[in-house]
């Protein structure tokens, strides 16, 4: 046993990443003998600064927590010591999700207010998914949008330039670190340095070299020799450890002096796009492949001064979404079963009441665009592309999870969709989510039986 | 098998959480012969904006790491599916940390330019470690950091209220949310409601009730008259679904009426500090747990406006440090083996450059505060606290990892001793770091080398 600890989540403990209230209230549920089914709807408030759409992303993780859910010993252990009462512990040991689920399928566009996910099952099942389903949900379609904006980027002002996920030092942790890899391969990168994400999820991995090589090294000749010595053409040499124009002139050296087509050179550090303009001469026909500090804003900078890059490395602003880190996904109760039948619920606190009611998003289109969606009720009949999918039935997974690239197509084919004014990286126009009549007046009807509820 | 994946880092695959270009790098050095000793030191150039200390955490993550570090079949399997060669491979299955280490303690202030860790070891192995040791440790810094702010408010301007982490489903990922709750309970808090945190790290594990549990029920009435059967004493009633003043009477009557003496009510939404004050008159003797969007600035503005709370739940603006997302650290070579002895390194990458060699960080005090550190040669003789503590030697684990209890008591003692000028949460002082004129020397000598080296 080793004598420090990592804190992993796997298998064994995942069914605990909750919050405490939820098994609190499942208990309770559970003893009141309250176990109604329940209608959970996940959405996004509003969408992050300077975010016109969110790209959903972190589905597949939701659909495999509810696929596998399960309270094995381990779990059971602590939650007895932990004073959670037997016969509630007996019953979570058969617990299993039975219900039924609808979502956007990831690579999707969404807006505010749109249910990314809703969830109706006996209130103790669904209500135990709260936690890990925004948690998976926001952080997967926070970054995939990140990416997809410098995808947009590349497209609109560059060539296509390759997008390196680079950032999985700087991620939040382990986890963010693997699912920024995937959400930024779903939101259009080429590929991730992070070898476990290529492991678990066959993302292309790529790689170069860093500082510590050439300084390894007696020269940085001869830090350049070993590796066209070990890699030969694949070899992509890092020219700015000591000064960059002077890196460049010894990388096009060391190539024709072994005769070796090497595949590129990197700049990591100053002036990148002067830089870039000043040694592309000296490398020739090597590609230029730009890091540090890279985001969609310095991107089109650099593109917009002319830089020539073939390929960048965002790192740090791609894997926490600096300039917009957060995305207040919530979850939240929207129908109760009360006498037999559904019925519709919300809340009033003020800044945070919800559309109650199972719901449906209508997408329309015009002249090939997106122009507006719709929130409607479940079963009502709304124009346009009906965007939420039946992703479990009767506690069966009846969705097939999309590969990877076809995800990436998806998002892909939704950026040529959103209007530009929706697509601009700064200051985006919001897009236009309407609300329908039938599900208007719902909200309206409820507010009133709560208030005169509320009367003293 | 599930037909999903969850994509999880297991201690199976934990070795592969690594950036591509390690273990190019690694094959290039086998493959060359040339597997110096290095001293790789892992830092933060700077403090995040209106951070004018950091607190050290995540240390024993990477020691974990470095303690357990192997790799299986799995990655081996995958890296050979990669290109990588067997001869290489073979020696990776044997491969395990042989050197040493010395780190600052967590719960620890540190600043800019300050080795939280310094490695030395064959550069194969001491390379390694780059990506999840400035995963773990600046993650784990930077909510250490966050909590530590808030714990001092609430000592200095309120009553040393309950802290509890609120966060994990808007933690990028379980691993953050895993971390935020160890690392929040470093930096002052009283616990987290994340179970799995409690399981794992022994933490505290606090929870209430969500607004889903109120609407589950016919009336606010009958869903807190359900509570109070199931808990008791114990419960804590969140008054805010409908209306908060409203909620709080009926909870106020709920307790009379069972004649329980219930523990307190929680306010999640509105005009929070107006509303306390509205509320505690009419719950009495029950405590009033504050949650939304608490961070150290909003518990500030709470206290100074007479809001009354016993309890605070930050949750997003904790875990993911909105204000400061990202601390930048970076694990760089300053010290490499040539010719029998090690010999101190740098790179002079514009607005990048490194101090040179093994180091020591000495703190020295005056009237009882942090008056400046010194960053100094390795076995310089310095005034002062040396800050470094050897924690691997000859590859063995020579640290004792302290008890979360034992950190978090560090923290609090550590924060009486930053001068409030540097803990003011506003546009703090920076804190004076200096570096020994031996250091400094050492500087002004390699840059004239390697520039020298430089010229054409």
């Amino acid at each position: 046993m080793p004598r420090t600890d990592f804190g992993f989540i796997t298998p064994e403990n995942l069914s605990l990443f909750t919050d405490l209230y939820e098994l609190t209230m499942m208990q309770g549920y559970f003893e009141e003998g309250h176990n109604p089914d329940a209608t959970f709807s996940l959405f996004f408030r509003e969408l992050p600064p300077d975010r016109g759409y969110m790209i959903a992303a972190g589905l597949e993780q939701v659909l495999h927590y509810m696929e596998t859910l399960s309270f094995g010993d381990r779990t059971i252990d602590f939650l007895a010591e932990h004073g959670f009462h037997d016969d509630f512990l007996d019953h979570l040991v058969t617990l299993e999700f039975t219900g039924e689920a609808r979502a956007i399928p990831e690579g999707t566009a969404v807006f505010h207010d749109e249910p990314l996910l809703e969830v109706t099952a006996p209130i103790m099942e669904a209500q135990l998914l709260e936690t890990i389903a925004i948690n998976q949900i926001s952080f997967g379609s926070l970054i995939a949008t990140k990416a997809a904006r410098m995808r947009d980027v590349v497209n609109r002002f560059g060539d296509g330039q390759a997008l390196v996920d680079f950032g999985s030092r700087r991620a939040h942790g382990t986890d963010a670190g693997m699912k920024a890899a995937r959400s930024s391969y779903i939101g259009g990168f080429t590929g991730t340095s992070n070898v476990a994400a290529g492991e678990v999820f066959d993302i292309p991995i790529f790689g170069t070299m860093a500082h510590s090589w050439i300084q390894s090294f007696e020269t940085e000749r001869m830090a350049y020799e070993a590796f066209v010595d070990a890699y030969g053409e694949e070899s992509i040499l890092l020219i700015d450890t000591y000064d960059t124009v002077q890196g460049a002139r010894i990388a096009r050296a060391v190539a024709d002096e072994m005769g070796v087509d090497i595949t590129g050179v990197r700049l990591d550090s100053g002036d990148l796009a002067a830089l870039s303009k000043e040694v592309a001469p000296i490398v020739g026909d090597m590609d230029l492949f730009i890091s540090s500090g890279m985001d969609e804003y310095k991107i089109k900078e650099f593109i917009e001064a002319g830089g020539i890059g073939n390929g960048f490395g965002p790192g740090t602003a791609l894997v926490t979404s600096t300039d917009a880190p957060k995305v207040e996904g919530v979850y939240k109760l929207v129908a109760v079963e009360r006498d037999g039948a559904m019925r519709p619920s919300m809340k009033l606190s003020k800044g945070k009441a919800t559309l109650p009611g199972e719901k449906t998003v209508h997408r329309v289109f015009e002249d090939g665009r997106f122009d507006h969606d719709v929130i409607g009720q479940r079963h009502e009949d709304l124009p346009g592309e009906e965007l939420l999918e039946p992703v479990f039935e009767g506690g069966d997974l009846v969705y097939e999870p999309p590969s990877l690239e076809a995800i990436k197509e998806r998002t892909l084919e939704t950026l040529r969709h959103v209007p530009e004014r929706i697509r601009a990286i700064d200051k985006p126009d919001t897009y236009d989510v309407r609300v329908s009549d039938r599900l208007q007046a719902e909200v309206v009807e409820l507010e009133a039986d709560l208030e005169e509820q509320m009367l003293p």
